[in-house]
């Protein structure tokens, strides 16, 4: 199932936000064609890197896109991409980006070309200065309730959370203003600020109301959950495991599974708590983690999985990438979500397709990422009608490159 | 600019991810129908929670919604909340849930009543089993790279941000099967589980791909950023900011706001490397961060600030989420994706419109979320044409009931 099978964007980005975002909706059948200069963008390189250089950051990010190589630093160049954004079939004219709106980009610009672009640009600030993931992450609060109880100093979070966020709500963006498209006829420019998609969230999640009517923040808590049970424990063999327990359901099986219901009823006299309350395993849960604790010290982590799997028990390992990659049939070619796929210039990577799944279609196979300019020729054939002799003097003339070897 | 005006969306939901995809798509001009069960579902009374016991999480996660009680525990009631979800409006038929789908909510139940039914059912693990944001995470690997350097222990995140990820998932795959439904007039059943946005973000993100290219995992960096020049520091008054160079321009940036310019050439020829290269900052970060660290230790928050922005550095402070409401601009009524609103139970609150912007059109107003029930009577009126008489039965019957204050 290809739901968007026949919708063109043209992205023209780097980084991780607006690339995301085109890859998402690449894995869901769209035509994404990415332009970059001759050479790469400001991305091209990033890190993770392989031995020959190869970006393997780059390389996850554009995923099933067709790459696109033009001189943007010569007027013809720029003229080039802007025929490819403004190009006038029906189900294309959509453009995502996060380069500055100005200039040869600027809506009026595009938009006297093509009236009905829909054109969705990621910026950092709202006023439009510059924001990236970590210093609006800095600002957002959430590293000052990460980390360990008592903890003086914020800690941030490995994961690029605002940058996926913004890629997410960008592709959101996109399919709301082109489902306005095909009912009123007109486009739209849609502007994303990774503040504000970082600053609306922590108020959508409650830390911001929280905070304005208490007067107060939310500590670090270190591994534990605020609002029920929740906190990693270790296991004999030096595993540690993450366990749940937020509704009366979780907390029945825990209780099941690791036998600490006799010494229930005196904690909760001794702590005035009524375990079945939510709230209470909350306040109790240093209480809670002590009954717990010589359980998991006793064991393995394969007698924990064994004994909390066969009682329900919502819980986890914690894994490094490597024990996912080797340990969890989650992430391997045993869900088909997932696939050995050989990568142009890298080799065979287990690579993802959309995490959307149909039950009653076969699944998508998930593609690999393209080299840098691979697609050239044949999308300035076929989305510009440009001739195979039109496109080899634009060659000769330095103005567009195809594919090489990119290290 | 309401971009999704006229669609309609059912939401049978609990805990983050569901009700996330529901907000947004309100937040966006949907008209998105909640129904939970009498006295509310399993999130209704989850931390953070007013003084009078309202709860600050459930009302952050329904705004702008219509509320609908109904007792699920009668076969009427069931009806009542199928026939609301299978209403056979053009512009409805669209079910957003992370209740089981079996029983009265199976698949085939449900499109039997409306072929063509686009159906987005959030799942735990791919095979259905239970798993949640904590236990994911988890597994994902991305615990066990957050934290300071050398860490032994995996640091959690306080971000729901699997849950965040997988909600704003669920509303592109609804938005783009209800496109494919209105070119081909079939409807959907989309499978979303918080394990497979999880694991496909970390192999999307580079993550996955690096531990199976080297075999190794990315360590905890503290606050460092990965391939590239960004760390914290701290202020004389006691402040922490971050600080990143990842381009070029923002090294440069950097280097002249901060006056180390001179002692660089040593400093690369101390390490043999050239900064202006990205992977070379990288290498060489805590040589740039000696040279830094008493740039910041001599100046308050208020002088960093003076002197970074006046050169345009990437950068920003840590803020507690008071210090996000009371200091920052991009959190407060002064940025109009944020307006002071009214919540029923609750009071004034600073509250989030989406973070979507549509320059050449008035600001969409933030909207309060409803009491629990309280568009039960104008829903059942309105979308199954029930008469006021029996929807009054119903009441007392039991089978619906309206807005109660929610303490």
């Amino acid at each position: 199932m290809q739901l968007l099978s026949g919708l063109r964007v043209v992205e023209g980005s780097a980084f991780v936000a607006a690339p995301l975002g085109g890859l998402t909706l690449a894995q869901l059948g769209a035509d994404v064609i990415r332009f970059d200069t001759i050479g790469g963008g400001l991305d091209y390189r990033r890190w993770p890197i392989t031995e020959d250089g190869v970006s393997l950051y780059w390389a996850g990010l554009n995923k099933g896109k067709r790459s696109v190589a033009i001189d943007l630093s010569r007027p013809e160049g720029r003229e080039l991409a802007t025929a490819l954004i403004t190009a006038p079939d029906d189900d294309a004219g959509v453009f995502l980006s996060n380069f500055p709106a100005s200039g040869w980009l600027a809506d009026d610009r595009l938009r006297a070309r093509r009236p009905d672009l829909v054109y969705l640009n990621i910026v950092g600030n709202p006023d439009e200065s510059t924001a990236v993931d970590y210093t609006v992450n800095a600002a957002s609060g959430i590293a000052t309730a990460t980390g360990p109880v008592g903890s003086l100093f914020p800690v941030n979070h490995a994961l690029p959370a605002w940058d996926m966020a913004t890629g997410l709500n960008a592709v959101i963006g996109i399919l709301a203003a082109e489902r306005r498209r095909r009912i009123t006829g007109e486009g739209q420019l849609v502007k994303l600020s990774l503040a504000d998609v970082a600053f609306t969230m922590v108020a959508n999640l409650g830390f911001l109301a929280q905070a304005q009517v208490t007067h107060a923040n939310r500590p670090p808590l270190g591994n534990d959950m605020y609002g029920a049970f929740g906190r990693d424990f270790a296991t004999r063999d030096g595993r540690r495991v993450m366990i749940v327990a937020i509704s009366l359901n979780q907390w029945h099986t825990l209780v099941r599974a690791t036998g600490i219901e006799e010494h229930l009823p005196a904690m909760e006299r001794a702590f005035d708590a009524d375990f079945t309350k939510e709230e209470d395993r909350y306040r109790g849960r240093d209480a809670i983690a002590a009954l717990l604790t010589p359980w998991f010290e006793a064991r393995s982590l394969d007698e924990v999985r064994k004994a909390l799997d066969e009682h329900g028990v919502c819980w986890g390992p914690y894994q490094t990438f490597t024990q996912l990659l080797d340990d969890d049939w989650r992430a391997s070619a045993e869900n088909p979500v997932f696939g050995e796929v050989d990568h142009p210039g890298i080799g065979s990577l287990l690579t993802p397709a959309s995490p959307l799944r149909f039950p009653t279609e076969p699944p998508v196979a998930p593609a690999p990422a393209p080299l840098l300019g691979m697609h050239t020729d044949e999308v300035l054939q076929e989305v510009l009608g440009l001739s195979p002799i039109e496109v080899a003097r634009m060659h000769d003339d330095g103005l567009v490159a195809s594919a090489v070897p990119s290290s």
